[in-house]
């Protein structure tokens, strides 16, 4: 068994009209994701457009997060930035809080560096961390165009031992998910869908950290349970869930989530997003109509 | 005329072993890069590692610049940031300090986003700001693999009028230069290279905003003197500083500048740089001894 495992939510930030986090609604939504059955809750994942939020921001919602209640074991902390002086801040922050897990995004400026130069990265973060910490690693090729490749992590995990915790990877690719649990048993890995989720179950992953639980995390962690009771209903189960993600993955994901939730709670405010990111445009509302009845979400 | 032109250094950032910024080393660093004849100098560009440090460390490092008597309006200062907080804080800051001219990266986090949401980013940007800032447009698509592209460009430029003053162009494309120049004549168009300075002044561009320049500010700058007076001497004086950048093109660039300070000031704290960039290895030194006489730089 994984030290972490399970159905991860990547929260979406609720934002004011003036695009600044709304701590209440933060709050609110990290609490319904956890009634909901999501295992734990990552803040300040790409689909919590971390990167569009100051550290100030982000320390201030995760600190908003936890006085409003949430278990600070069933929160990992996204604070992987540009600048390693950033990355240090917010995971000594997350630290002191209580939070050990972090989710830690290699800086993303940069293209085409070597793998000691992201060996550096994480080096001089755990170097300036207390012992307790566990970091997960996250490779997202498409979006940080720094990959996290199977040598550094061997490298990681050698010198790091149980401080390097687990990998989630957004790479979207089944084989690629598939080696990394064969190549890091010891590692806790999440796929960053939960198409991959029977494949994960089966080879020994961890569960996966999938954005799509904003939305429907009761059907996704009712799939996890039947696959882990080798229930005959999980196959069932997972064609549905699969069918959601089919037609999210066709928009805007992170616009679209934020969509489906101004609908579900009647709430504009949550069309909210920084840009470079959009609003959903009408026409990928209209893909999301046609494709989900939303009242079944 | 442009409004803005010339030879302008984007500065690299010197660093204590601890890779904190030296305030004194960037200070003395902008003065020499004046002094060799830059009409300008650039803080927190990609040559500077701007993206490698916190919003307080950069703002720390303009104001030492500042005070220690670098003229506000010779400074171009780089506030581009993912979040578009950091980037308001940043601005305003070097607007408060006198200085006016602001090199601007787009967020690059998220990949594929749409000339609707950058221009976004830009105009909360402007909103925030006073009126008499003048906005250098960064495309460098390479790193940020956010172009900024030529509909984006009329769009801010018809929106913003005197406050779009500029393009820095790090495409390396000569074809892309030309075009910028030739759409938007009373925009400063800077390309990223000296090797670019021929065809850009003839088409009337501004100069450039160039790496090399923090090693080899004199030749450069008497170039473009020489072009600028039709001087005869113009294409050996552009040959010569081509063979220059052709060597450094060939090498990590920010690793490598910062070898050759080192080399030249005989010390090795020049060598500092922050993950993921790394110190210049050596076969890549050996590749730069091999192409360059370092006593002629």
């Amino acid at each position: 068994m994984n030290a972490v495992n399970g159905i991860w939510a990547p929260a979406l930030t609720p934002l004011h009209a003036d695009l600044a986090p709304d701590h209440a609604g933060c709050a609110a939504h990290v609490k319904r994701l956890l009634g909901a059955g999501c295992h734990g809750v990552v803040l300040f994942g790409t689909t919590g457009e971390a990167s569009s939020f100051s550290v100030d921001e982000r320390r201030a919602v995760l600190e908003a997060v936890l006085a409003a209640g949430a278990a600070p074991e069933r929160i990992m902390v996204g604070t992987g930035c540009c600048a390693l002086s950033d990355t240090i801040t917010l995971s000594r922050h997350a630290l002191t809080l209580g939070c050990r897990k972090l989710l830690v995004l290699p800086p993303f400026y940069y293209k085409g560096v070597s793998d000691r130069g992201v060996f550096a990265c994480y080096e001089k973060l755990i170097d300036a961390l207390d012992g307790g910490v566990r970091i997960f690693l996250y490779h997202f090729p498409r979006l940080s165009a720094v990959p996290i490749t199977m040598p550094l992590i061997r490298f990681l995990a050698e010198n790091y031992g149980e401080v390097i915790a687990g990998i989630k990877d957004s790479s979207g690719e089944r084989e690629h998910t598939l080696q990394l649990i064969e190549k890091f048993p010891h590692l806790s890995v999440f796929p960053g869908t939960e198409m991959l989720l029977p494949d994960t179950l089966r080879a020994g992953g961890a569960g996966c950290i999938t954005a799509t639980a904003n939305v429907n995390a009761e059907a996704i962690r009712r799939t996890y349970d039947l696959f882990l009771n080798k229930d005959p209903d999980a196959e069932k189960s997972q064609a549905a869930i699969n069918a959601v993600r089919t037609v999210l993955n066709r928009v805007p994901t992170i616009s679209a989530l934020k969509w489906i939730m101004a609908k579900r709670e009647n709430n504009d405010h949550w069309l909210h997003i920084r840009p470079p990111l959009e609003p959903l445009g009408i026409p990928d509302a209209e893909k999301i109509m046609r494709g989900l009845r939303l009242g079944e979400l």
